[in-house]
């Protein structure tokens, strides 16, 4: 018997062994209750597994952290700044890297390769080192430090992402917990989207790497805020074993069990991004359904979520079914037009590639809620995907226009 | 020796032999000096070269003239609508494409195969059969016929977009034509590019299809308003061979000389519906240079051009190279970030991968300007490749939004 649940007022810290907290260390401007510079602890060292941006452009602590991971070592520590991105800074920017991480672990008592590190911010600027070095010892660790730990990483977030779910399964009880910061930009760059995640499962690290990379395949890799990836883009999942079992693999009876509460971790984080795009009133999900390979209804999802047409008709409540089916068109997966239906909001606004007649006013009140689903029926195989994304507004404009003007 | 010159007040019926005329059938909306309807002739058959949309969800209009295309027929006359695109509307969709083409080869004394026809507009709707039957008794042909046909093909276009090319040499002269409209979003649907194109020069068929495509891939496939494509998109190529000049053919000497022209012609209609773009108030125009492959260049220029947060960044004058460099970063081509250089409005902004520090003041001032320049050099090889978008504006949003609200 499963029983997996969302934890109230879950967070990063939620899992047994975890610590966290978070300062202002002077990076960003100051201003109330503004949070810049946070620490994951774990006393336990971690098995890890992480995911990076595909930007060939990559952040230094993007570049320190791959090189890192590939030791196959623990992990006991993640420092994350907000305020500077540490990218397009050249080799003082991994010096900088390598040297916060030395910093924490000096003061946590562990190694330099135990400490992971991200930041998020502006571009082409180094990293305040002075800030960093007097803010670290200014972080107080404690069992429930998440909360601020979520709102030292946000840059224009409006609100903070935090999430748990717990499994209780024949006997065993282990909790997955995470943080993520999204679409915000930060002057004068670009979103970064960061994630981080733990459990206080024993997991064996090849089984960590794989359900990361399954479950970051159907959350956060389907979300579309505007179509741009960062350099610094990075999912890490820390897990220390403080529950005591036996490590999960990919064989283990609790492998499914795992998979599905990441899924549900990342899924829930990837949606609150999505809804906190800049300028977004509205999350839009795309469902595919009955396409030919789960590749096509991924990619056919993901062109919907990311085309400015539908995301302007969305923000506008206009049943646009012809944007959507345009973007399908171009997202170049086999689509027999005849057999095409969808559902808007919970409106059929096309069957067999035909036009149904539909109550406008009933369609533009359906649109006006704060989530807005829309389904898209190919009718020729069974594979399925969802993607997500936000209404495009004047506000995002704005954003993303205002900086010097 | 070459002499190649844009005729002041140059359109589709500057070369010799060509026709048009353009009138108000009833398929828009009335108002004020709408044309809706428009024909382009030419009384010696043409030999023809066309292009279509690669969205999988084609209008009846590209299903018709691919088929017409393929038997490699010669054609007289090109009709088009505005105001209804003729697509999502399954077998009488086609039914109706093939009877206007009747209709049009009736009244000439040609014959149906010797009609093309195209329409953009409302997706999902019929073609009003009724107008366009008593719409077509009322265009009257004339040699200056162009200029009304360029507005007839109009939708949310603010300005018509036309052109002609004289090139002299050795002793022939001939004239390339065009008309093109381009991304203006038609109630409730979306953008389609369209353009025509003709010439008085004799031209092989099969030149004239690969000199077609060759500029297409430089002008049209060059262009980003939004991501976009439509079902509907169509350039179509006439040669009349009124100069009576030997056919050129792709070994011919004046093979090259062809080609140029074209480029200038498809290339300046391109810029123009770019700078016409919804909303827009600049032209973009990215430049990557030194790559190491032409389709590299051809790919980073298309995402730079594409990106929502370099196209708010232009419309704000924001000299955020970041942007570019992270739009550079996804599309996934050959990048050494050490040896990246990127000039913004003519202002050195990033070198040998690092920061330039520059006037704020001066930079936001060039980037006032209505074309703004972007130059990338990847420093790698030595390809080359020039993509052209304009600017993301509260106005595009708002175009795009208030249908229904």
């Amino acid at each position: 018997m499963t029983q997996s649940e969302f934890v109230p007022g879950g967070t990063v810290t939620t899992p047994k062994g975890f610590s966290a907290g978070a300062t202002y260390a002077g990076i960003k401007k100051p201003g109330e209750n503004v949070l810049d510079l946070g620490i994951i602890y774990s006393q336990e060292p971690c098995d890890v597994a992480g995911v990076f941006t595909t930007n060939k452009i990559k952040s230094a602590a993007v570049v320190v952290n791959q090189q890192n991971l590939a030791k196959k070592g623990k992990v006991s520590a993640i420092i994350v700044n907000s305020g500077c991105a540490n990218s397009s800074t050249g080799e003082q920017g991994i010096a900088d890297a390598i040297e916060t991480a030395e910093l924490v672990a000096n003061a946590l008592g562990t190694e330099p390769e135990e400490v992971l590190v991200a930041s998020t911010g502006v571009i082409g600027v180094p990293l305040p080192m002075d800030a960093i070095r007097k803010g670290i010892h200014r972080v107080l660790l404690t069992a429930d430090g998440g909360h601020d730990f979520a709102r030292s990483i946000m840059t224009t977030d409006t609100v903070p992402k935090e999430v748990a779910v717990t499994e209780k399964h024949s006997g065993i009880t282990f909790t997955i917990g995470g943080v993520a910061k999204g679409s915000g930009m930060v002057h004068p760059n670009l979103a970064t989207m960061l994630a981080f995640l733990t459990t206080d499962a024993a997991v064996a690290p090849d089984f960590l790497e794989s359900a990361l990379r399954k479950s970051v395949d159907i959350s956060f890799n389907m979300i579309s805020v505007d179509g741009d990836t960062s350099p610094s883009d990075t999912v890490l999942l820390l897990a220390n074993g403080t529950v005591q079992n036996q490590p999960i693999g990919g064989k283990s009876p609790f492998a499914t069990v795992f998979q599905e509460a990441l899924d549900k971790v990342c899924i829930y984080l990837a949606k609150a991004i999505a809804r906190d795009g800049e300028g977004a009133t509205k999350l839009i999900e795309i469902t595919v359904r009955n396409a030919l390979t789960v590749d096509e209804a991924r990619r056919a999802a993901r062109t919907i979520a990311s085309s400015n047409l539908v995301k302007a008709a969305i923000y506008g409540r206009d049943p646009n079914w012809g944007r959507v089916t345009a973007a399908l068109g171009r997202s170049n997966i086999e689509v027999v037009e005849p057999k095409l239906e969808v559902i808007m909001a919970g409106i059929p606004v096309l069957k067999n590639g035909r036009p149904l007649s539909f109550d406008r006013q009933t369609a533009v009140k359906a649109l006006g809620g704060k989530e807005v689903p829309i389904l898209v029926d190919l009718h020729l195989g069974t594979a399925e995907a969802t993607a997500w994304g936000c209404d495009l507004t004047e506000q995002y404009v704005k954003i993303n226009a205002e900086y010097t003007t």
